[in-house]
């Protein structure tokens, strides 16, 4: 059945609007089986939104409206979509207590703009909103099913799944298996010269794409078919292809983000860490500890940006500084010892580095950062030149220490503490 | 007139796609005075391009087509668009003289495969691409005009400046101001019904459009006319009426982040700032290093996850942590100080809480956070319950405690460090 997602709201047609809500839904639509044939975006001007109703209407089976259900003026969608399928909206009393009740738990009052939250076309289920004051609602018009969903994130994702895909897994059968093999310390084209001959291989059912950023790339493979056995087969044979001409740069095999990666290992091997940041600013401490139960291994993140601090909190010689300056092999050296030794912690990883856009030089120039890893029987120091703007190359740094960290954590019984 | 931008692809509707290249035509668009009205997504099935491109056709007057140029099978734009009007594709041989010459200065021969790429629908003119292989279309049907554009950044961008803008740019005449108010502290419909009677105030050619996330709301000013100046005089007005409504809950008036607002405050009057994080695990000192400049002011953040960096690092007691908590008032409070000390800061500022989704329980829930700023005259401490998920919790503690520092540099004068 031919999907379509639909997005409503004029900040979505500004110059920096991210959109992740269509991608979630996407993801969520892949896992039974469903692909996206269309995705709409368009602003809150009543006759355009109209007209994209009608059209998705005309063209898609099912179709996921997101955003619009909102207390404010400029909130139009029920209303838009109620009169393109000249139905009236009807007043519901249970939606008004539980709007109520929400306020009260939070000690305020509703406010009077929430009333045309109480509103449902005729015919449409409710789908509780437990997140928000928006309800959201499910039509059935013949063979067509449309949902209407709130737009923030933290409401759309738990009623999408909770509410809207187990009533689509009812109308649909059929399967979509999905891996995501993730890579860094390549570039895309380097990856895609090494890949070259895997293509011929990909059977029947099964597509790939690549997706490239500095810092990151993601291998997907997907198998659409009946039933998902085969698919799991395929895909675990593509897998191991990917792994003999790749396996150096993959970080994981089922979409983990580094830092999950290194969090499970530090947890299974019982290890704990400290860091030392000066060009990341708290950018890994903030990746670790992103991480739920990340407080088992995760000991601290001296942030040490200037360098007193440096010295201070983490015994880096003044000397040292003033003569091969802050970055520096020795400094990445100093910093890391400095952490592991200070915070009594197994692993020790610093990063600086010069971030930009400013403070590069001939010698040292914008993108220039070392990296050390520290442990009991030594440190190991790396210098790398990234490319990009200033958060391109604090989230580089971040990326390449958390995969030093990773490799040295997949060398546990060869390389001793 | 009504502008859409259609992105032609299969990757595109993929989990994991994001958009960059519409949000850069957008902001190009809207530098000449053009608002977009509809994005569109497809996939390379021939039918739904067909079908995308006459709704385009019959709703908008300007249409950006990027994607689908190139030489693999899966490429149709240029043939499904040239179906849609009627036309008949053109073989151009300086087309395939430029790629020829493209690929001698690589050493290699042209592939078979880019022979479709040097073909062009009747009537248009053809966009040069000195980064790719696959030349743009400039179309004017009537009043309408079509670009056919390449899909890779690096072709598709330049293309747009220097050939697609000029010539929009001569055919469009006028103006747009955008102003962008950022408010923290209340929830969208608390803004919401105090800016109630505001919206009657708007004048015609002005839109104003909000986008609320957790911790974070905006108000977006968009005046559109035949000159800039009228818009500026507009928007100024509505923003000092924005003001009397919602001051103290307004962090910027012209788009900046919170974190450039405080470093740019800091800057001015030569303030240091220590950080002390426990919940947050660097994110604060991760957005204060995302601000080019910022070690004019940022020392250091104390990432103190666990009790013993608590002890260690800031002098935190271990009776005062074994006894009200690591999550308590009194914890934020000896964090603030001892961070502030031992940096030897002018300001220190810190944050503890619950960031979930484990570690809560019934006297201190998933989401309490206390936040404290210390200075020579004494520490504030400031007790706050979020919602969401970690992310969500992290990123509204980084947040509030911005903030406090933002309101009380803001009455510097009044009150003494």
């Amino acid at each position: 059945m031919k999907t379509e997602i639909i997005a409503v709201g004029a900040e979505l047609l500004t110059p920096d609007f991210q959109d992740t809500n269509s991608l979630f839904l996407t993801a969520g639509l892949n896992g039974i089986g469903l692909d996206v044939s269309f995705k709409t975006v368009v602003g809150d001007d009543e006759a355009d939104l109209e007209r994209v109703l009608r059209t998705a209407l005309g063209r898609s089976r099912l179709i996921l409206c997101m955003g619009g259900l909102g207390p404010t003026e400029d909130d139009r969608t029920r209303e838009t979509l109620a009169k393109v399928l000249g139905r009236r909206l009807a007043y519901r009393p249970e939606i008004r207590a539980a709007i109520q009740e929400r306020f009260r738990r939070r000690g305020r009052p509703m406010s009077r703009s929430n009333l045309k939250q109480c509103y449902v076309i005729e015919g449409a289920e409710v789908l509780d909103n437990p997140n928000g004051t928006a309800p959201g609602q499910w039509l059935s018009l013949g063979r067509r099913r449309v949902a209407l969903l709130p737009g923030p994130p933290r409401e759309i994702r738990p009623m999408f799944e909770e509410l809207v895909l187990p009533r689509l897994a009812r109308l649909h059968r059929g399967a979509m298996v999905r891996r995501v093999v993730r890579l860094t310390g390549l570039g895309e084209s380097a990856m895609e010269s090494r890949l070259g001959p895997f293509y011929a291989a990909v059977p029947d059912g099964v597509t790939v794409t690549t997706l490239a950023s500095p810092g990151d790339l993601a291998i997907r493979l997907t198998y659409r078919g009946p039933e998902a056995g085969p698919g799991v087969e395929a895909l675990d044979g593509l897998v191991k292809v990917i792994e003999r001409r790749l396996g150096a740069f993959i970080y994981s095999r089922n979409g983990e983000s580094l830092e999950q990666v290194v969090g499970a290992v530090l947890t299974e091997k019982r290890l704990t860490l400290a860091c030392a940041e000066s060009c990341t600013g708290g950018l890994i401490g903030h990746r670790l500890t992103s991480v739920p139960g990340s407080s088992a291994y995760f000991l601290e993140s001296a942030v040490v940006y200037s360098n007193a601090a440096k010295t201070a909190r983490l015994g880096v010689s003044p000397g040292l500084l003033a003569k091969q300056g802050a970055v520096s092999a020795a400094a990445a050296r100093a910093m890391a010892e400095g952490v592991r030794r200070t915070a009594r912690a197994d692993l020790g990883l610093s990063v600086t580095g010069v971030a930009g856009p400013g403070g590069g030089s001939a010698r040292k120039p914008v993108g220039l950062v070392y990296i050390a890893l520290a442990r009991a029987r030594g440190v190991a120091v790396f210098r790398e030149r990234f490319f990009g703007d200033r958060a391109q190359v604090k989230f580089q740094s971040s990326q390449k220490a958390l995969d030093i960290l990773r490799k040295f954590l997949s060398k546990g019984r060869r390389m001793a503490l």
